[in-house]
């Protein structure tokens, strides 16, 4: 069995992370930390987990995070990077599902995320856990920085025709759509139910945080330099990204085959056929990205959607996936929940 | 022209109260407080305001208050009882549409709203605001307390039935159901779309505020004491009440006759026949309360549905009636919005 | 491993079956059909259940179904009581989703349902499906009538205080609020999005026909008659019921105590704590009935909560439950899936 | 008075068009047709109107419809081009809410709505009633062809740019998203709740019949041929259209001003200040388009977001917006409704 610390367990995440972590067959909870809720019941605050998960939320300490194989840090950005040294120097696994291991150049984080990084020196030690580009790499590492939702449903739709150079790399746009768990579990008048009920809207248009990661993810695949457009929206539901991503052809290419091919050895991801419109909730609740192209008219301009739940292979799930090859378990252990339509 | 003004703006009350006095024609707005977002221009905030509304708030100022002839108090329960004294004595009259004045016993108050009352000597002369019940009363008062958003939906589906003594006064159940802008534009966890969406759920059970409301209100027009059981639940919606209120009969009526004589000059309440089941969205946006009865089997149980929309005949929209009452303007003036639908 | 067929897959009960039967450690779904839909991928219908289900909706036909060892119907009321016959003479066991073998009494069906019944000589036979009154007598029956979704949750309330003779019996309240998904898939106006959204409503106030199966199910536990009146409600939300039970108290009982000991070994049964809000996503997509209890100011009157997911403890989850019984399998066979919250 | 008469009043389209009628100082209703509903008054089906609209639907017939001023066409595509002429040769006014006028092409008709047009000899005549394009040939004729909801908040947002060639013609994208009453008042699976909501998708990537109509539009603004990518989503909500519109500069401009400038005079257009992100709910049921317009790390892509109430300014207000200009009254009136927020 795994033993498994969870930092951070009261946002989304945390409760997507212990939902998953408590059906693993793998896994044994040893801890759940919070700092402002240590001493209650896990399952009082979420009380889907009754029954379920019998821990309280404690005070997150090393002593007891050393006695863990693998820490998730389910923390706001800027957290993990505090404690993740000493983890590792103990011999744990770190997961990291914020961002403060994501980008590799601590200026690029220090210009997005507004604070100056406090371990530069383990960034390029960090592996990005997108399994579906860097399988080998996260199985041997100690320290994973998960994927954001945005970034995941993105990149996961533009690496095949990047990887084989087939679009113009400096036109791209991603229009994407979240629901508003994203925005996490913080008390804010913006997500209230008045507020983003019955509503729509896009928000951070002149820059958002998982721009420079999808960026920094498409250039790794890219021959040509990436320049990307995005620009997310805020939409009415709870859980659930689509990507509407546009791209120019630079040549002809049977797309369905080309997608189909590229991932046809990956678990999580799933290749509809060719004009297919998937929707969010056929992966709600669980760790499937399902991906349809399009080339409207015949033209030039191809079309990709990409749907994720942003909880689960935008989050947590992949944050499972991720350890799965950590501890070389077989990489879906855990993770066959079928999403719950409707 | 009246000249108004608004404290506490930024609330959902106050945003509503704001739409429909922009479009009232006798109405000069001439301030909007708010201590917390004083300089900002209102429209800012309430885009759907751009255009209407071109004021900034202010920070709230007695010499500014008292040049207006009318103050409404749109500010947490609490705030107006501060300030109240003072506008009396310089001629403005006040519309207060939380709960400072609503109950005549300060005992009562300072029981539910854990605080001593700051004005106590004015809760005899203060009308309750139901225009229904006390129309002459409001006409020649200057301190109107509004009534609740549960307390109206309730009190107008019982009144017909308690006035004639015809059901049993000691064991009444009003089960309401509430849209989540009931909770206030304020940010909390609990009303997050991620939270309240998709989600229903009763609260309060052990006792609510709004049942010392209902229950005075309700013995004001009953020869018998009233019980009640208040029982409010949060459905996943912005606007709109929905009570469904259970009586047991003591004798045979003409249920539709009853309610629809007691309430056939009422510009503001609207029985649809006998059986019908009136929608929330029937009244959303507009001041009106569509009320059906229902006796099932043809057995002594009564059961009464009402629908209101909670800002509107719940709150604003009944505010801007007495308004209409203390000035002598008709009743209807501004308040004829049709509810939009879908 | 248990031969599985579904008849009538195309609806929101037919689809759940499937995604729970597809995750059953000892199921083998043989066939699943559809007059409608013959031919089509079940996959092509729900995309959640792509890569887990691979067959095509085919013909219902004696011939396949025969082959099967249990048979569920998830189809309209009045569609299996012509087969059932059949299957059983055959040695096919049958758990039928609709209410064909729920009401003993032949009349009561055709007075609700508007159809005479196809083969009254089963009624007596067949098993009401509720584990937690039926236990033993559903383990060795052969066709298992499963329970609506709203008399699930209302039973579960009223029982422990029912079979204890702790309440008067005869003027029971069960105010009910169900997500739109108890509809069904089916293409009609009042279900679209655009008018049950944002909106909130009662119906079919004057009888529904869960009334009679709820009061035939109190009935076989209460010493006295029952008599109940029940007001279901439409939610804006997909999945979930939340009933909301008012009865009277005759005599002073410790209510958590009877309600936790009543239900302690009942696996899918889960009491509160005294006091507390049991909310409907705490049990989305879990086979879980939560319930609390309630004594309003210490009061006669007792308010019970109980919430379930109509599809699953509503519907396939506990028709899962019901055939785990019938084959001797742990009660909690494939129906460990924890609630999806957010 | 102008006398109005409504054809199919039975849609959303129809509803909202007898909300805004029924407020408008200079309208008399005289009828309001339906086939399927013929004798059932209007506001038993759009409880809305209760108090408001007291007719009956009737059968349409010429002898009823050559009475009015004008009639609308509240239709399905097709329907209103069988009875145009012989209205307008009686002297009625038209304005078609549907598509049958829209396209100048009777070919391009043909193709995207696979049905020869009825009266092609009208098409020339018709004037697309867009008033901030077509505002004065409006005012002198006879038949309006109401433009659609997709294509007016595209068109608007397209506009200035392409109007002064400030942007490569032929690559333009519109990502647009609707609530779900653009699908109209119809029975269909896909717009259930329980299938639309929490939900979000694309369709008809591979040709949407705005498409035609949205380019026909812009092309007759642009100096060079305009080539668009248009990708409608379904969004879980009731109103609101959100287009995010993407451009190649082709010279440097102050975006703010151009926009600006061009819409100073338009009662119905609102651009917001530069970088802003306009809300849905911010025109929610009011007939006013807000834009605004971007241009992320200040290079060459500019992103324009143009938001409307697809019921408003998208059919209903846009076509009262017209009646005003066909009967020379001023343009806004009744058409001052404030936006519901929340």
């Amino acid at each position: 069995m795994i033993k498994v610390g969870v930092v951070g367990g009261t946002g989304y995440t945390g409760v997507e992370l212990l939902r998953l972590l408590a059906q693993h067959p793998q896994v044994d909870i040893k801890v759940v930390t919070s700092r402002s809720d240590a001493g209650m019941p896990v399952a009082q605050m979420f009380p889907n987990l009754r029954g379920f998960i019998n821990l309280a939320f404690t005070e997150p300490s090393m002593e007891t995070l050393t006695q863990c194989d693998i820490v998730f840090f389910a923390t706001p950005n800027g957290t993990a990077m505090q404690s993740v040294p000493e983890l590792l120097k103990n011999g744990v696994k770190v997961i990291d599902l914020a961002a403060d291991f994501r980008l590799k150049n601590p200026q690029n984080w220090e210009h997005w995320y507004k604070m100056p990084h406090a371990c530069p020196e383990l960034l390029d030690e960090a592996v990005y856990g997108l399994p579906e580009i860097n399988r080998n790499k996260i199985k041997g590492s100690r320290l994973v920085a998960n994927p954001g939702c945005y970034p995941t449903a993105v990149q996961l739709g533009f690496l095949p025709l990047l990887e084989k150079n087939l679009i113009e790399s400096d036109s791209l746009i991603a229009d994407v759509k979240s629901g508003v768990s994203g925005a996490g579990r913080k008390a804010e008048v913006a997500t209230l139910l008045a507020e983003a009920g019955d509503n729509f809207k896009a928000y951070n248009i002149q820059g958002h945080r998982h721009l420079p990661e999808i960026v920094q993810g498409l250039n790794q695949v890219s021959a040509q330099p990436v320049e990307l457009t995005f620009v997310p929206h805020l939409t009415p539901m709870i859980r659930g990204i689509h990507a509407t991503l546009y791209a120019n052809l630079t040549q002809d290419v049977d797309l369905y085959e080309l997608f189909a091919n590229r991932y046809q050895n990956e678990p999580f991801v799933d290749i509809l056929p060719f004009g297919s419109h998937p929707e969010t909730r056929s992966v709600r609740g669980s760790n499937i990205c399902r991906i349809a192209v399009h080339r409207p008219h015949n033209g030039k301009r191809v079309v990709i959607t990409s749907v994720i739940d942003n909880l689960v292979k935008g989050a947590a799930g992949q944050a499972i996936q991720n350890m799965n090859l950590l501890f070389d378990c077989p990489e879906t252990t855990g993770l066959q929940q079928i999403a719950l339509l409707p």
